[in-house]
């Protein structure tokens, strides 16, 4: 199996600037252990608790931010897609397009998307099992796309709160599809704080172990140098200046749950 | 308040005739009690579990039929959409709009749907906990709209299986939003056939039961003439043949229930 | 089927004069409808959340004051057990006996129980799915002891919450057993104090009239004449002034639900 | 922290022969790694599924055979206790006793079990919350024992199925136990099979590893010659010809984990 890599960044594009310092800063996380990495952000947040929160800078600037941090950093990137309208325009930039996990079941979406010829991550839903993303993997695949990659965040358990199952992540990889553990959503806390959700970020650690020591393609992480006072999402992601330690650590834990399988 | 009234139909439209048979026999099964009825049906079903389920016969011919059934049985009639760009659409036709449970957070859709003028129907996400409705509501009322009615249809539990939970309707009903509850989808098994829902049609009428006389402005019940070959939801769709009986009940139930509330 | 009877009473025994006090109350609920009632009340609280907790006055001075409730108002009373070896003394007193839901799979307890040939009220462990239950009601017939209820009261759903799922009662009631709806116990939020469960009083009647819609043999809800300074219990149970009108209303659902059923 | 030993036998206890040669084999897993183990087996399955299972040889055999094990290995020796009564009794020949999940809240076996001075290994129930252990661990500490073990067995998810929150491994550690994870039960399916509990083997070495890398004490593991034919929780006990080697991977992970905790 190919080593662990990762999928990181800040939630949301909050300006050019601050994505490149963003992607510097994850490039030099990643620099100790070599690791490949995909850098993440997305140019619009569609789907927010409430009305009142930033929905982020739009397609076409955030795009182009994008295609910035590509060319300087050279590494890929990755943005979701809420509409499929976008998927061809944003197939222009992107290298894989990322499915939101409430999307997961559109079938539009998924064949825009799939029909764009990219790799796609597509994120389970909260309301799905594991094994049902099988067939979810099978509606991309019939636009003849078959770089599908599935991605555990965490599954419904009571309100305000998820759970992740890691028998998902075996579960998933049955279909023949690299999984994914997204590490910060999955310790979201959703609609925890009335108008947004809350998270628990000390536990990003917890579960990005548990999920590289049970084997995973990628790990997906949210960081932001201020997490706190990031627009979106800051209860679960992490600090960039934690992020190389965490790495260090993975890389460590990939390579010998690796070991243990070959 | 007001007495109950009934959203009813089958799951999918499958042709003129076949509509106009069912609105007939909706209609027939409402008259011993003069209950006021919406007719539903969709012209497609978006988001199956997998891709070789049927998708429908789609917009425009299913606006055709609903404006049909409409104009032949003076009822309102209401159908889901899934994208921005049928809303206007839709809107010249129906009498009520209503958002899929899965696409209940996107922003886009509730916008566009609420910038219609039309009442809205919203299922509540499975992923979601009653009082993170009011932030929907919220999010359709900066259009101007405020007709939105929130609709309970189940809370995941564990894999492949709902839980209504009935506090979550005078919860919801704190919004000021008039509360439907969805009797057939509720008894849905999520992905619980494999490659489609199973669910268990013999509760429907237990949790019916319940929401009314917890209190309720309206109730949400597919049905079929065959629902064990219908294209779609036939596991927990109920047989229209049984579904004078049912209402009649129900109403009897809401009458008692609302005079306890007078 | 039988009118509803209810099973009432302050959560925990606090001494002679208020089990008077309070049987008297209920009995007087109870009047206006000619209802039924067992009293309840527990003289040992054997599974507090934390040590801190009050434990109760005891077997030996409990037994004594439920006997002369018993005898002062002609009225059955029911406890809970907690020991094999204390069912033998407490059969002597009561005319039901408790199977708390935390030890409803203690095979020697409940086979203690229903060796003692009284009527037992088993109630559905929050881990245990409804149709689990016959394996219960199997074991304790195995004496040779057929009365045996079953009752609801939750079940776990995500931390420190319970759900009630209505499809239970009439699953339940498949073996034969009469289902009994605990509207008390139903809306606690295990642990939810930190060091003692919370509650959501508001909710009982919404549960409880859920319950008796979908049909139940009997209801079973703790009271008190001063919930907020109870010792016991205190945030899910309802003061006794407001039992009179939430008995009448459910008596009449009670008699409407059986008409539907005849 | 010290490196991680396990807690390994057979479920039941099926006679003095099956138990040595049972034990013999655990060592022999042991040997290569040098770790540490207790050997565990139960004398009476006192909360089966149903009647007709199988309760075992009971405790006076139970404890002969158990401390003949002892002696003829030289290891530790665990088993669960139901009763008040038999803590004395237990205590005079086990290292360390048992609290089963259902029974974790039962004051009085709480403070029996921690009065004999023993070490205890109390399993959270399914119904509880990580931080609902810590009123479990202050009820034992009330009798001046302070050797409490904290032990992570899954917690309810929907209707016959367990889920492991690996978050609840550091939350319950907060609290100064030492935190085991049983890797067996938690792949349990409890009542899966109508009369009896189902279970995934096939997860458990998921869940182990998941559980070692984010860092425990020890490791809880039930195995058996022939796990199809055991008499109790065969769906989910391992083979012990596979035990040496998943231990050897589970003692290379918690040196790397320990490593990166240092």
């Amino acid at each position: 199996a190919n080593p662990i890599s990762f999928i990181a960044g800040p939630c949301q594009l909050e300006g050019r600037d601050h994505a490149l310092m963003m992607a510097e800063k994850v490039a030099e996380a990643m620099a100790p252990t070599g690791s490949k990495f995909i850098f993440k952000s997305s140019y619009d947040k569609a789907n927010r608790s409430s009305i009142g929160s930033s929905r982020g800078i739009g397609m076409d600037e955030g795009l182009k931010i994008l295609q910035e941090v590509r060319e300087t950093f050279g590494c890929p990137v990755i943005t979701d897609v809420h509409e499929t309208t976008h998927c061809p325009g944003v197939a222009e930039v992107v290298d894989i397009i990322q499915i939101p996990a409430f999307l997961c079941r559109q079938t539009d979406l998924l064949l825009a998307a799939g029909n764009t010829g990219k790799p796609l991550n597509v994120k389970k839903g909260q309301f799905l099992a594991p094994w049902e993303m099988g067939n979810v993997a099978e509606k991309i695949k019939t636009t003849g796309n078959d770089q599908v990659m599935l991605c555990e965040r965490g599954t419904s358990f009571g309100y305000n709160t998820l759970v992740n199952d890691f028998r998902g992540l075996p579960t998933m990889a049955e279909t023949g599809c690299p999984v994914i553990f997204d590490a910060t959503h999955s310790v979201q806390q959703p609609g925890g704080r009335g108008n947004s959700s809350g998270g628990e970020r000390k536990f990003v650690e917890t579960v990005a172990r548990a999920a590289v020591a049970v084997g995973v393609a990628g790990l997906f992480i949210e960081t932001h140098e201020d997490p706190d006072n990031a627009p979106c999402d800051g209860p679960n992601m992490i600090p960039v200046d934690q992020l190389a330690r965490l790495i260090g650590q993975l890389v460590e834990l990939d390579q010998l749950t690796k070991a243990h399988r070959a």
